[in-house]
């Protein structure tokens, strides 16, 4: 797919249908998230890949919001470690923030939905993916085939303005 | 281009030929950063962008780092409103990485370089961009046609090996 059309396709899914991701097309996005930026290239973050229909169902128990996990083909944790310093936990998150969106613009552009959420309780996301003590869970990712639509370019975005957004050679 | 050959095209790119970018693909790869997501859906950011050799030149001052603004064709400063809770700042910073994202892959699609530079000094960055004092800038982004090569896919990417990011079912 074009890029242009990968970048107005997105949007957030959270309902899937049954269909599976292929592995190959799961490497990809996969790739996609590794080759994504960082600060100092630091790649502060592991990827851990769920698909076992168990663990994603009590996945959902994070938080009130992942309750799409439970239906999604597959989950990726973006892992992190944890840090006292403000300033590195910043640039994680800004980092994640990248992640997020080369994995969501690589799964668009094979026609993959990608929805996202908080993990408010690290203790049981550290229970069923049994990452270390000194590292969390930054989001869960789901992916799946749309369960509604099939992606398509937008064309009217839900979003603030352009002109009111943009701003040329000063505020 | 297809979405894959921008995602492994990508790199940072901080020195810059003398070439602009026309107004079109500046108000596609906006267009793209005004389309990316955030949490609720809020919006938190504005987009200043500077075209004037002399605005770039003294925006060096913001940060060491900073020093390949002076040779953009275009930067974009990321503005978000500033926030006493640590938690809307790191949603912020989450947010800000997804932007990035989408202005540096719209761009590489169209074979436009990006690097991205922090911001030390808010109060120089400021004065040279006249947003209000309940703002910040989160960073500022160099664009142009790269001066080395022009951007290719990337075979081998200077990454941690795939097997060791990507855990599957569990840590």
């Amino acid at each position: 797919m074009e890029t242009w059309d990968a970048i107005t396709s997105r949007r957030n899914v959270r309902e899937f249908t049954d269909r599976p991701i292929t592995e190959e097309d799961l490497n990809r996005i996969l790739e996609a998230a590794r080759r994504t930026p960082s600060s100092r290239n630091s790649q502060l973050w592991d990827f851990i890949v769920i698909t076992d229909p168990e663990q994603l169902r009590r996945l959902t128990g994070v938080w009130r919001g992942a309750w799409h996990l439970a239906g999604a083909a597959v989950a990726i944790a973006l892992i992190a470690p944890d840090s006292d310093d403000e300033a590195t936990l910043r640039s994680i998150h800004y980092d994640m923030g990248q992640v997020t969106m080369s994995i969501t613009l690589a799964a668009a552009d094979l026609g993959i939905g990608t929805g996202h959420a908080a993990v408010h309780d690290q203790g049981l996301a550290r229970e069923i993916l049994g990452y270390p003590e000194d590292h969390f869970t930054s989001w869960l990712m789901s992916l799946g085939y749309p369960a509604d639509r099939p992606l398509a370019p937008i064309k009217n975005p839900s979003r603030r303005p352009f002109d009111e957004v943009v701003h040329w050679g000063g505020w």
